[in-house]
């Protein structure tokens, strides 16, 4: 194995693209992504799994159908399986996204936003 | 369900003592824990489960019979199951810890340093 922590910064360093999840490490069957995400999601669920998302920088809100929370930098909030929500990021908000390995960002709803699963960086 | 995100610093500021993790989240069957650390843990493995540990701030360095990895801020590491391992910090380290809800903090080393588990903040 390797000896070597794996760097968040370091990370995000190597791509641009925004709503495209990078695998960096795995736990059990779970996995930890990070994501640059600006402007609106699609609205979606993920009927199987909570899904917990940690600001590394930025804000992110993310829409419920009764309700927003606002995530900021240094703060996690985790999503209960099958709550629809969509987030929304004003400015460039970076994140890690932890869930089981085979999770689809845009759930079930297929959309132009829907990123290739498992890219590891 | 609340609408507020869980900040980090505030969760941390709840407590003090050093090798005591409190429970800040669950994601399906695992939980999201802070610690503070400070000085040796003891030798242990988890013969279940990979256990991830996260620098939110400080240094943590993990030592393996094999070698050591050092643990910054803004940096994270998987410790593969069954691997023993012995956290060090030389000054007080807050460190996040993500593993199933049943995990003990000793592994199958029962010492002085074993925690009450399950304790939320």
């Amino acid at each position: 194995m390797s000896f070597k922590a794996i760097n968040f910064e370091e990370k995000l360093a190597k791509f641009n693209e925004h709503w495209s999840p990078r695998v960096i490490a795995e736990m059990n069957d779970y996995q930890f992504k990070l994501v640059k995400v600006k402007g609106e999601f699609v609205w979606h669920d993920h009927p199987d799994t909570d899904e917990v998302f940690v600001v590394i920088e930025g804000t992110l809100d993310i829409e419920f159908r009764d309700g927003t929370v606002t995530i900021n930098t240094g703060e996690m909030f985790v999503v209960p399986k099958g709550k629809e929500h969509k987030p929304v990021a004003n400015s460039e908000c970076k994140v890690m996204i932890i869930e089981p390995k085979d999770v689809v960002n845009t759930g079930d709803r297929n959309s132009e936003l829907t990123a290739e699963n498992d890219v590891w960086i």
